[in-house]
């Protein structure tokens, strides 16, 4: 499907300036738009975005696929507006992180038969155009949530164009996808933030750690723009995700602090018995 | 110093295999111990080895170093009984994570003056033989905790060593490091360990994991029979810096659950403003 698609990108940050390299890269037609105008003009200049679209998004309508590359909470402001000009679009398509309003609003917006949420399982803690790589999405996994009026044509589009970016596809429905990342993506971002944070009061600065450390705290870098939308968002099941750890760590410290040899030791060896459950993928890639 | 010194290596895991592997590239002689005959073997035939030592180490006495490469339990447990076989050696060093008890035990057992305690600040969720690699110190950062009697001279030729093997040396009193490791590496580890069985119970599986759930999980593989001595050794100072992360996370997850997006926002920020106090060091690699 790809060359010579027109394909709008709305959002030129680290995800949807990665799209647009990837789909130029591939000789798609790129229209694109950064309310941020330095970051649209950098696209425009390194040649991944072929035609700037306006404020009001005037131009929009040409474009058979539209992305929008946003924070969770600007996706669906953006969505009942967008209804109303973007033509005959087969497929819009947002990247966010949590699915469930995200479809609901597109729903709502009348945008049900031709939208798929999309949830790339991969990013950076560096944000905007000059993160953005043609590569961000190789082997990585990616999440399409179909509304309850999507059209078979929509969805097989969305995984065409993603296949096409070389990323493994998942299709999911929104509400179990939001469930799953709770556990599978915000807690291990939290927990990054947590031990940022407990670092900071003990006066101790990244530098000082090792490499296991670092990979530890690299999370707590990603961008509250992005993060405290999908936090509110998935609220609930974030909870549920936060007391279970909580749970365990209160445990594992009042084992410590009593002594308690053979319950650390089975905490220790829980966490080896998970880890070693699976060898390492070879697909799966480390990040930047 | 390193050309034609015998230095003898007790424990053929990652890190004492590492050792071995990194002084034989450099000219030295290495004599070696693993009470894992495999792991004896393995190092004597990939050469890294020049000379497997007994279980009672007989033959230990012709080494001007001494390296233990073993748990903190076993190190200390070894501590007096090597005194009476080492003969002439100018340094005794062990890699072990935590210090205090080590450096205790190395005075009482009279090795005082040519005993300093070593903790390289890298590692690997791999153990044995088969992960060490010579590379493994290269720009590492190590500490040197010296006994209260430690010479000018033992202390002068461990940094000289580990200068050789090109990490960087920083020297410090062993309860301030084990009271720094608290925070720097012991917490980082049990985070990742805690969420690795929150993620066992959640049915999640570490495949199904993205890029930065996986760098939050890798260290929750380490070897328990290394990581229960160092949780046990440390007790005091890892409750501490439980209770502190525990308490960052019920303040966060309660401001989730009342929807306070002022807090939420706060806490994102403070670890991103942490995150971004130092630019990463080039000095400081990722792990295999």
């Amino acid at each position: 499907m790809i060359p010579d698609t027109r394909i709008a990108v709305i959002g030129l940050g680290l995800m949807g300036g990665s799209m647009a390299r990837a789909l130029h890269a591939r000789g798609v037609y790129v229209l694109g738009f950064d309310r941020d105008g330095t970051q649209l003009e950098a696209a425009l200049r390194d040649g991944a975005v072929q035609e700037a679209l306006a404020s009001d998004l005037a131009g929009i309508a040409t474009a058979e696929v539209v992305v929008l590359a946003l924070p969770v909470d600007a996706t669906v402001a953006l969505l009942p507006s967008l209804a109303a000009c973007i033509g005959d679009a087969r497929l819009v398509m947002d990247l966010a992180s949590t699915k469930n309003s995200i479809v609901a609003a597109a729903e709502s917006a009348g945008l049900g038969p031709r939208f798929v949420g999309a949830h790339p399982l991969t990013g950076s803690h560096r944000t905007g155009w000059g993160a953005s790589r043609a590569s961000l999405f190789d082997d990585a996994r990616v999440f399409l949530c179909p509304t309850r009026s999507t059209t078979a044509g929509a969805l097989q589009l969305a995984q065409s164009l993603w296949r096409e970016l070389r990323a493994g596809v998942e299709v999911l429905d929104a509400t179990a996808h939001d469930d799953q990342m709770a556990w599978r993506s915000h807690l291990p971002h939290l927990l990054s933030s947590a031990l940022a944070v407990t670092l900071r009061d003990a006066g101790v600065r990244r530098s000082a750690l090792g490499p296991g450390g670092r990979d530890m705290t690299r999370l707590a870098g990603g961008s509250p723009a992005m993060w405290l939308p999908i936090v509110e968002d998935n609220a609930a099941a974030i909870v549920d995700a936060l007391v279970a750890c909580e749970q365990h760590l209160r445990t594992f410290r009042e084992a410590v602090a009593a002594g308690d040899r053979a319950a650390i030791a089975r905490f220790l060896k829980a966490g080896v018995e998970w880890f070693d459950g699976e060898p390492e993928r070879v697909l799966t890639r480390g990040m930047p």
